[in-house]
């Protein structure tokens, strides 16, 4: 839904999104809460993996008449919680979340990224870039405000450079990571450090095609679509939950050189969706799949 | 969500769908009120329109213990109905919708449909295929048991024939109607008469090429890609509720022939998706638009 | 482009593919040979790989004035070819290629072939329907005047059961083989007897899912699209040179039943055009590859 | 194919389009010429309008052994072009057109363009950038080398600013003139100026929704897939040939800002493939439509 329907809506908007075991009465339960509270629903979406027998939902809701503040319903909503073993989280929709953005030497996604959060597409704050090439590799690029940080690495520096990383993370206040086409593999203890908070984008349709050099893999076997995979990054390298997927068609005339062209216009597009539905509270983690709200 | 998730879910499976003016409260009255008749929600969505301020939702539920009866739960319902002004429906979902299919010379949506029925994918009850062809044309097709009816129709004996089908629609207890490739324009009285029932497929991406021949209408003109678009039938000509459309790439090498065959896989599988969706209770008249809660 | 353009365009049409290693002139040869022989070009597409330096063509010709027979060009273009080195095949465009279905219980490929071939979209000429299971598995599909074949299989009669297909294939002059949901794995031996000749349908996006239940491989991991994969067999498994691919989007909603059903649309669409292709000699190998002059 | 696939091949390669009435011979001709002048041919496509009996050609070349001037091959090819009767160009890959972006508010597809200039997608020399807003508009854009000019319209100033524009276009030598979303009308008579190097974007599939706030009109209407369409201008607004088009799926959630927000995706998309195409020379104008050959 529009970010700017503001004309019949309230002007505070709050993201409620949960998971729990599923039950009867936890629809009920939330809404009857969010009735008590003045509240009035604009869109809402459930989903119960019969699998799992677990329940999953997002709302968007604001204040039917009197302004309610965020913590006087977070408070109220503990009880609720409780009551039906949730995990939850509740947030004002117009706060936005602190962003890092990770990126080597190819910038197309991140200059994408930047340019859809100059416009307002992107509902953000970019903490920090960083990348392990030097600033000039990123001539042309207007970065405005956003600090810039180069942090090369080799194999002996990793272990540093990452601690380094994440001490950047910590003093920004960073809530969010996004490997931009960064092409160095973190760690296992980075990978399980950033768990549920950082996004990466695979240049190829996984389960096909992990590791380096994908476009060529592709090109190699012969496929007649390429993609790009955009999921959480964990400590098993490319198996992280899925966020988005995209794929086009390409032809015998294509060659590897090709791909990567092509490739470029996925890859952005699947991240900076991915990166959308994780800052519009759209996705909950489901084991090692993903629920996706889309719109 | 699947048909055959039985293994932890009740035998019994209810869809409620409904749309009112919005005012708070109403998911919560609904959830509710099947709380207390034992019911859990296995699958939920709603929508808001923000524009006209509307409110729409599809429940599939089923008990949680006990079986409660469909009427028990109708009688049970209709104060919530009204308390909230609602426009609704409650169905058990094993129950079979009883379909006609009409046709004239092309069968390709015709034998997707009867092949998707055969199959079980499509659940309903085809109670008659009417065609202003007779019988030989759709030569090498099984129709089982299902009735086949020639109402052949020129522009003198229109009035009559249409007469004819509308009675057969009432004696079979039809409850869609699907033109399916059926080449005759319905007149205004018998549009009216159908009005929510009869679903068109119209072989171009509308509002492009309206009328007759709009594959070569798209040839003459150019276009880079063709599509179908499913619709509910209104009066105003290929102005219906649309409830699906899709599109495929073409290219200059493509003659108007081409485009036929390329169109029909476009248009029987539009078509078949937008009969999914009804059947399945998915859709919900918006004005002369259409919620669509796709799974 | 279409079949049926033969307004402004001669009766005859001849189809010429051919391959080489790249060298000088082989354009120009070929059609300076057929503008001798009083030949028109109707449709022509070439391929240069520069990584193999292999040189790929395919062109729709046909007289200008006065018909050439087919055994004419064909005894004057043997010399070109030898003074280029080609590997080429010339055929009359009208001329259908004898084709045998192999299937299993799912018939939803053979259904959807059994159509396009009955409508004339496949211009092909069906020898036999062999299955591992019996007639009455496909009640209410009428095979018209194709043989049926009831060939069950066990791991203990299996090599007996691949020479009985293999004399079938002889006795009715069988050209290509089409494992439309066969869902037996060929052996070595059977493979490589069918090289070139033998298309099957894999019902995931290739190379991800290879093997056993790829539905179900597919849900496990989360993946948001899925796919199927029409390929050349090879005795390597689900490793032969693919033809075409395509994929549909799904959601967190879709049980791995739901992917069976939304993939039986991907399979059958993704075999009929690969078979289309193969049947209008659109396809020419390319090692592990294939080039592919679409239309 | 590649542009970087230097390995194995020729340094110089030339690009030759040409189209003619069609007769027998022409691919014959042509190729023996560039055999003679001892070219070697790296890509071809070519295509036979049935119904216009017009004959289109790309070819892609080099030399085989000694490189050959320019000049020097399109004098010899002026007695092939005679002989046929075909209007045609032939020109050397590496050389880059002019190019001039013209701009209104919205720069989603100015900084896509830009963006790909920059890392050698787009192979292109831009003269200037011309808004009908001020530089101010385009705030954290990075124009590098590129002149801005600020050149606003009213009713009463149009004439005068169109010739402004027509003056710079003669001054910088340009090309090629691409609106990217330049939301000014262009005069009849502007229009006729750039017959043919001229391209727009618009921000709906055509002939769907012409003329203003396309995205509205959708809305309204209520289609379940929007898109963009990029063509060559003529006088008649929205009518010119169409080079490129694609679309995206919406659904009943997306209210009119949200299909602003995801046609720009495909607006940037489909300009930027035209674009490529145009610059390619990939695209040979077939009357009031467009012959378009892809990699």
């Amino acid at each position: 839904m529009s970010q700017s329907q503001s004309g019949n809506q309230p002007h505070t908007q709050f993201v409620l999104t949960l998971s729990c075991p599923d039950r009867p009465g936890i629809v009920a339960g939330v809404t009857a809460f969010l009735l008590e509270q003045g509240q009035t629903i604009m869109d809402a979406q459930q989903f119960n993996d019969a699998e799992t027998s677990h329940f999953f939902m997002r709302v968007l809701f604001g204040p039917a008449t009197a302004e309610v503040p965020l913590g006087k319903l977070s408070d109220g909503f503990a009880a609720v919680a409780k009551r039906y073993d949730l995990t939850w989280q509740l947030r004002d929709r117009s706060e936005k979340r602190s962003v890092m953005l990770l990126v080597s030497k190819f910038d197309h996604c991140l200059a994408d990224i930047l340019y859809r959060w100059r416009i307002g597409e992107l509902r953000m704050k970019p903490t920090a870039i960083v990348a392990n090439h030097p600033r000039e590799v990123f001539d042309g690029m207007d970065f405005g405000d956003v600090p810039f940080h180069y942090m090369p690495v080799t194999r002996d520096t990793k272990a540093q450079q990452e601690a380094h990383i994440l001490k950047l993370i910590e003093d920004t206040g960073t809530e969010l990571v996004v490997l931009a086409r960064y092409m160095q593999i973190l760690s296992d203890w980075m990978s399980r450090q950033l768990v549920g908070r950082c996004i990466n984008i695979h240049h190829s349709f996984l389960p096909g095609f992990k590791g380096a050099k994908p476009y060529h893999q592709a090109h190699e076997r012969g496929v007649k679509l390429i993609g790009a995979t955009a999921h959480y990054v964990t400590a098993d390298l490319d198996e992280g939950p899925i966020i988005d997927q995209d794929v086009e068609r390409i032809s015998h005339r294509d060659a590897a050189d090709d791909l990567v062209r092509k490739g470029r216009d996925i890859e952005r597009r699947v991240l900076a969706r991915a990166l959308r539905y994780h800052l519009e509270d759209r996705v909950i983690l489901n084991g090692r799949k993903t629920v996706v709200f889309t719109d």
